[in-house]
């Protein structure tokens, strides 16, 4: 019996595509060749023909008696295949990768922490200066499951001190913020949920929650906080699992959450049943501390995780959580399974930084640097036509539109050929809503070059 | 209408049942009324009046116009939940907690690394001071986003002196080598694959893979490597995606790959399309090199992982990858997203450990020093009538059986209570088939009070 070739070709058009969607998965043994013939309407010998071609093809692979498998490592999970293809330029890992390359010659305004010599050196190295003597334990061994105790119970003070009711045994340490917002995902997140994010959010964000393949939508930020009547809508029509936000200075726009908005989130977030991860990683650019979900909450449905990347050093990784006490404890067990001992060197290091008395004044000078390289940077970005849209009460972001008719992403890309890394909006926003807009790091704008290049990408 | 009250108890078992198995996920819609009605062969309105008293106990949510709904956080990921419920003395998290607690006036010859006086602690320590002393950006800025050139080069070269064909594209650094297996895991797999482990292997693994929530198959191991026969047949049954295997020294056993194993091994690989994970991490106590798979294969369907707990410092976290070019671009992606840049202060610290004059002359006086050990072990343990399994050719590990009639995990809960935190053997063994089996790690073995202990846990 001849075969019809149109209808081989639906049969490995339709293995090849669901292969490409990853609804077949690498490994995974295809549909038997009798479910295939009566799903696709055709023969048994028709899918035959097609599953064999497809062997030939090493697509799929046949197992005598088993059946027929998609091939193994030809699709693994790749972030850039996941969601809605991304021009590269507005990527949020490319963003990333910009950002974290060193070449000294560039300029980055659009990365998101501080330059090395706006950080607390002398800290840092009067750190290692006593580690070096220190105990042998303290350079070699592993930390205790929930991280190095002393730096718990300063982080535990430092929350009571902004009315979040912690304790040591609610704060986990981590490798990192990005790990403890990872850890609680791989806690709570099943492939298929929903979580919200901020609308524009953290760029990274869009990438871990890519990596848990949740689906994710993203909630217009107003000045004082997410827009509550999107919020509530999407509470109801897509009943989601977590809502992930930045507190006090929010990332990219600098905005701050106002007392009333954070109360009647909560209220919907109890109705809703709704977990909110509250990335508190800028507390210490604060002038006048912002109010915290966590705070009102009593971390019950709130937690709250950080890092010192942004104020102390990214070099040295650390981060933490605190959540509820049995969720600590799960956590724990996930951080163990998943990253075993954490680092004693780094939480040893940041507790002899924080606790150094020249903390304090290095904080505060901080500040004072920051307020002025943003008023300067709002004044040399105002000719260019970029407005700022809403003076931050402090913290390095300034999150800005562009002139009429200018779209950020030709921007980024033309700025990247003179040297110029930059944060165009859309980088930051789920629904793509933001492209005429861009981040700007006003510690990182001090280079008069920047604007030069930028006005002339501008013209 | 008077309803059945079995029929609603039916309707409710079910549902809790399946909550508690996690079929029903938290947070996600229960089956509408019909369809459940439909499913369990009951009406519609003993449907509504099961969910309304689940409602009632909170087991569940109702939101009017979407439905019911799985009520929140009551059932996040728990590891101590997935699998079979094992006896917490033999559970692998439960074995990793004890070992990381740090009581000093614990004995510890369960636990998998080097007493911190045994590590390279001088180097460590002009390590700190050199660094303390240099660039700013090492201190305080995020490495790049494959991690330390400087390391990846010297960690190729190492690899290249071993046969491995590696160059710094092909390497990639992680936080730990939990973290490189974390992230080839995040990569390949999906829940539900299945995945082969050693029987016995590393009690972390399982662990690890309860988190990427796959089916485990072990693999008996001989002494030189795994039995090839239950190998194939695993094959052919399970079609798993990955193979996770110790290389050089095994962990638990002690046993080495040999040559002829390792090319019948990679030819059944190669057929079956299965990709190998070869966790690298004792090879610096090698004295004779052992075969690597990855040396065979060319780092084609192996991955090459490890790091330096074991040998330089756990306090100093930094693991490493070493895979084909084009899947360290999508692992470094990965890496990224889900914990941002890698720690650098970290890999500095590395690089001018290992490259420092004495390592050579340490790693050497290790490797003596095990050797001792491992004798005097093998002695102390002989009028117990505890039995190693095979005399390891290096390492650190004396993987033992117990007197006719004595049960490990007894044993270990006797000597827990004594102060001694013992391995039994089915922490490492996914059929549980090690019950008359234990680790001895023999550098933690120095303390004549263990023996003591365990002959009187023995009586």
């Amino acid at each position: 019996m001849t075969q019809n070739p149109t209808r081989i070709a639906l049969v490995m058009n339709e293995v090849r595509t669901k292969i490409a969607a990853r609804s077949y998965l690498p490994g995974s043994r295809l549909p038997s060749v009798r479910a295939q013939a009566r799903a696709l309407g055709v023969s048994v010998s028709t899918v035959v023909e097609g599953y064999e071609r497809l062997v030939a093809e090493n697509a799929i692979l046949s197992r005598p008696g088993a059946g027929f498998f998609v091939s193994g490592p030809v699709a693994p999970l790749d972030l850039a295949q996941i969601g809605p293809r991304l021009d590269r330029d507005i990527d949020p890992l490319w963003m990333s990768r910009q950002s974290l390359e060193t070449d000294e010659s560039i300029l980055k305004p659009g990365c998101g922490w501080l330059p090395p010599s706006w950080m607390f050196e002398q800290g840092i190295r009067r750190a290692m200066w006593a580690l070096a003597r220190g105990s042998t334990t303290g350079l070699t061994d592993y930390a205790t499951p929930p991280g190095h105790a002393g730096l718990r119970q300063l982080l535990a003070r430092r929350m009571r001190l902004a009315g979040v009711e912690a304790d040591t045994s609610r704060v986990l340490l981590t490798e990192s913020g990005t790990q403890a917002v990872d850890l609680i995902c791989r806690f709570l997140l099943e492939p298929g949920d929903t979580v919200l994010v901020d609308d524009p959010c953290y760029f990274n964000f869009h990438a871990l929650l890519k990596a848990h393949r949740v689906n994710v939508v993203g909630i217009p930020y107003t000045a004082n906080g997410p827009d509550l009547q999107a919020f509530e809508l999407a509470l109801l029509q897509h009943a989601p699992r977590l809502y992930l936000t930045n507190s006090g200075i929010h990332n990219p726009t600098g905005a701050t959450l106002s007392p009333v908005t954070a109360h009647r989130l909560l209220r919907m977030a109890e109705t809703a049943n709704l977990t909110i991860v509250e990335d508190d990683i800028f507390a210490d650019f604060e002038v006048s501390p912002a109010p915290r979900l966590a705070a009102f909450d009593g971390l019950s449905r709130v937690i709250l995780i950080g890092s010192f990347s942004k104020t102390v050093s990214a070099s040295i990784r650390c981060g933490f959580i605190a959540a509820r006490a049995d969720w600590v404890e799960s956590l724990t067990d996930l951080k163990i399974a998943t990253s075993f001992g954490g680092g004693r060197l780094a939480s040893e290091l940041l507790l002899l930084t924080l606790t150094d008395s020249g903390y304090r004044r290095h904080r505060e000078s901080v500040r004072q640097r920051l307020a002025q390289a943003m008023a300067q940077t709002v004044e040399r970005l105002q000719p260019l036509g970029i407005v700022p849209w809403l003076m931050p009460q402090a913290g390095m972001f300034l999150w800005c539109q562009l002139p009429a008719g200018a779209d950020a992403t030709t921007v980024s890309r033309r700025c990247l050929q003179e040297g110029v890394v930059l944060a165009p909006g859309n980088t930051f926003s789920q629904r793509q809503a933001a492209g005429d807009f861009m981040r700007f790091n006003v510690s990182q704008c001090t280079d008069k070059r920047i604007f030069e290049v930028l006005a002339k990408a501008l013209r």
